[in-house]
């Protein structure tokens, strides 16, 4: 059973390898007659792309999208979306020396491992490259979505010790892509910003957190007992290059509460507090939908580590390419786009919850 | 499309309310000719059902399972295995009251905004009473699993602040029935009994954290992009009721350490460290698979509180019924029911990932 | 991949062998609020059973359907709607001499090479009582379908040799439950049931056809490319035990016609013929869907027979217990809930084809 | 939920307009380390072209299949191997005049009432082009099941009247490229050509059976209940454009038969005969597979036909385009794709059927 694709109505399929031909999708069950706006595709992929801000990767991928079918005069026909961005900047002979050596904290041998075979340049499907396509595809959810008025915006929450200090809903969500980090949090730019750097002058990397906030969702998306909204949501979080770990609401800060102390108290003007984070019985409140992810360190670093070959061989692995000193800031426009998808994709399914007579959804 | 079921080729789809006819399931796409051992299912049941600790609730739930098909004298058939728990100790009367009040923290509200119609008894099919069938579905994935060694183990790790001081490698994992609060660190059983009995005492409730860890695990497992495996994992763990977090490896914990830290070196004889928690890339690496579940404190408890009717007017929700002061006890085997079940799909989703000639799997 | 579930959103598993505990299933995906006419899931039932038609085997199950979750004061919740049938007249000793071997037409040697394992007694899960299940969720289907006022009929339009000689239109669709034949042609009653007595006293069996109509369906349902409507349906039909071809509209007749022949002439007020079946494209455009289903001789039959055992070896197969002497009579009940179930899954599934803001259907 | 895949392992997407970027599809779920012969591939895709055989269109498209991803130095790598098809000879203002007029047994109006929306450029997506993805997806599959001798051949054995009047055991198979008619008999070449040739000076069209026969294929293929095999295989027929009908074995002839004389008899060196197909209860047994397609008359004529445009106004549509007289001749690559495909599919499902200790299939 292949791994590939996410949602059950609305469905991405993703394709490519980093240094293959390209990176695509293809989104099924986008309804028809949705008008999209490929300018506002493109800027998201703008926002995710290496060069984007000044604290990742010094590898500038241009990431421009082809979209190939299903749409006529920039509407959707209700047939399948593919779209293919071609690979440019692919300097394969860079990863010649890696072909037999597995990188630590990397999936080289674990892939190996799997298949039996694998594309050693550039990580191959194992790349974060793949996430383009994941925001190609959530772009489209994200319009979407908005039909229905449904805001998805994630920011940089932490990186390293440095943490923002005010709750989500004393911040400016929208002035996260005023700077490089990727944070809502103005106050923290400069503190988050310099242990950036400094890591990068190290370097290393260092890890980060980033918080996603879902705004004007209607109540009732979710479908237990397995698909519950939040369950659906960490997957879609989890399958993230380098997250490890995922959390609704208050999350692990719960364990340690009483039950009086933890449940939103309900009253006739909307719930007194928001711990369970929009989200009770795995079907949404309607009130804001807000979950945390954390990712690790990236993995490649310029420090020489012991590792393995592929012979088992005990061999010494050298400074490498050019990579992101923390992935945070270019992982926000994927957390928003993997969110989009599993809301779009509840939101369709919600349609088909209630017997009643069937008539057709407005134009 | 139906939220019911889990896995792609192991697959078990749960049915029924808390009091209606019954609980059960349907585990399609078992392998055929596999013996399974009766008793070893319903004992996984029994520690389970409330009443199996002291530290839980004071019902008393036979759970009988009985299985209706897929077995001819406890071999698998490779037919669809159903089975059913009767319903028995249903006190619905106890309910009545709750028929137009939302409680807090549960999905009494949502369930009515997403369906329009809810079973008020009990919760429904909201109720954890349903994950008596993940058991079930889960010691069946177990003996699955048995078959190439792998083995699933969860205990407490937490209880409000009481925690673990000792990692899994350094406890004894099959200890942890022979306590009522289902920890494998002896050393914290008094002091986690202590804290249960004392939020019991003040009518309260209080989260937990449960850690699961799978040995002998074959590397190769976990179908990238998006059904990574601890992705899947993660979807798993979520879908569980009362769980707010989910954390492979060493989790949120990465969030501060450098990548020079963080990876896990390779050697010769295996990684230096498992920071990564026995996953790399979204597939098993070989090494023990170890992560954390969060779980808020449960929503139920004897205290007075502010809610609302279906009619959106004020109401004060008094003490309700006989419930757990805390949820991770019975927990454990959930979690390592929804572990085997994720594991058993995977194991089989690896036959079919390597060209080759066909032959059948040896019986 | 498991194979019996069926549908993507109203979805019906099936479980069950012929001598085991019982048969039964689970729909996931029925739409809440839906009120369920049990008497009239009984009804269909009973028109399907052993012993309801004369013309069929003198076995006699009862065939009582209990439902285990789902409803409440029979309307459904939305969530899974799980049912029983409990094997009573299992005679499973008939069978003892069948354990080792092979009946000609019958599934007992592929099933054995397919699993290693099989359950000889009655067929086991091969047995036609499997479609008991069937019934039960397509009668919940056309309850579903009824409220757009959809009809779903079925009709013997041929045995043997015996054919209608009249159009569905000219036929008077209700009747079919007034014989024992079960068709519409009240014409062809005598003749067909001539046929099937000579038949029986000869100890043998005879195929027969089963003509379906779908009336007042709305335009618009099937999935293209691969989910064609006639795709879906015909999968459905083929999956009957015993069905051996499958046609929509003119079907294997459309071979030999020009396409000035066979082509619909479309008019304001309508097509003005309807050799498509009512289906374009694998969409359905408003006209009667009409569909033919072929259904070869009964495979078990009281003459003597050569095969093999299980070892290889040859033998004769004597005469054997109470069987149909043509199996249409009893399949139309069957071919209608396919038809229903199919029906139903895509009318859902039409609810999310079209873009727009989203809003609940109508309880 | 989306139409756009079919296969649950081996699983095949595809996408495109007829007159749009392009038409391409992922196959997702091929094993790794599959060598790929690429001009086996285009060879395929040359059958099926317009142009390829001198009875149907005078259209020429190149159909120049690129690789996009998944493939290195030719060998699968067990990701999703997705592949494009740039459109070329598309003259979309020849079909300006048909922007709102619905065409007699095309699915114009159908699309527009399912979507809201089609586009209208030489039929969009219900255009017979986008099977050019499925011969891709299906020469794969094929170099699969190669790997296990299991051969697919089809042939056409019926044009309008003019029918082969031999068993396919009596043909030679792969003989059916030495003819534009496409057919393995070749006594009948020179009536069937013949025929074509009448028709298309006549300007109008007609009908054909496509005859496909499965050699060396193992017993135990197919999915019970629901996913038998040749419900699969006519599901996979019925979802090409203009088939009406499908029956595997005998079919449709059975219905005349007693079981006495359809039954196969066993015997210890194989059936006596093979009436069934090669399938029993859904499943496999080891003999050749075969079935038969009906194709309806292309929809498409040079002659005046009645019709309505969008406005429901009635319209005389007049000559069109340049289309195939009779499709059978370019539909036999399809089918025998389309065969590919479901068979690749059910091979890899049969190595999940079984329990005993997993290990790899051998590379």
């Amino acid at each position: 059973m292949p791994g590939n694709s996410i949602g059950q109505i609305f469905r991405l399929t993703t394709f490519g390898e980093s240094h293959g031909a390209g990176i695509g999708g293809v989104v099924d069950g986008c309804p028809a007659g949705l008008r999209i706006d490929l300018d506002a595709v493109q800027q998201e992929l703008d926002r995710r792309r290496p060069g984007s801000t000044a604290l990742g990767t010094t590898r500038n991928e241009a990431d421009k999208v082809e979209f190939l079918s299903g749409l006529m005069d920039g509407v959707t026909l209700g047939t399948p979306i593919a779209f293919l961005l071609r690979n440019t900047d692919a300097r394969s002979t860079d990863y010649d020396a890696l072909k037999d050596v597995y990188r630590p904290g990397h999936a080289d041998k674990t892939w190996h491992e799997k298949y039996g075979i694998r594309d050693h340049r550039g990580g191959g499907r194992s790349s974060a490259r793949e996430t383009a396509a994941r925001v190609v595809g959530g772009a489209i959810a994200r319009q979407l979505l908005a039909q229905d008025g449904v805001e998805v915006s994630a920011y940089v929450s932490q990186v390293g010790s440095e943490r923002t200090n005010k709750p989500y809903t004393d911040l400016d969500l929208a002035s996260v892509w005023n700077n490089d980090v990727r944070t809502a949090d103005q106050e923290a730019v400069s503190r988050m910003t310099a242990l950036i750097e400094q890591v990068r002058a190290e370097g290393d990397s260092i890890g980060g957190r980033i918080t996603c906030v879902v705004q004007e969702v209607p109540a009732g998306l979710g479908e237990p007992v397995f698909d519950k909204l939040h369950a659906d949501l960490g997957k879609a979080m989890l399958s993230i290059n380098a997250v490890k770990g995922f959390a609704i609401g208050n999350g692990f800060d719960s364990i340690d509460l009483r039950g009086s102390q933890n449940n939103d108290a309900m009253t006739p003007t909307g719930n007194r507090t928001n711990r369970s984070g929009g989200i009770q019985g795995g079907i949404s409140n309607g009130e804001d939908i807000v979950f945390d992810i954390a990712f690790k360190p990236v993995s490649t670093i310029a420090k020489a580590q012991d590792t393995v070959d592929r012979s088992g061989k005990a061999v010494v692995l050298e400074a490498q390419g050019r990579h992101d000193p923390c992935v945070v800031p270019r992982a926000v426009p994927i957390v928003e786009a993997m969110t989009c998808l599993v809301l779009a994709d509840h939101l369709l399914r919600q349609r088909t919850v209630r017997a009643g007579h069937d008539r057709p959804i407005s134009p």
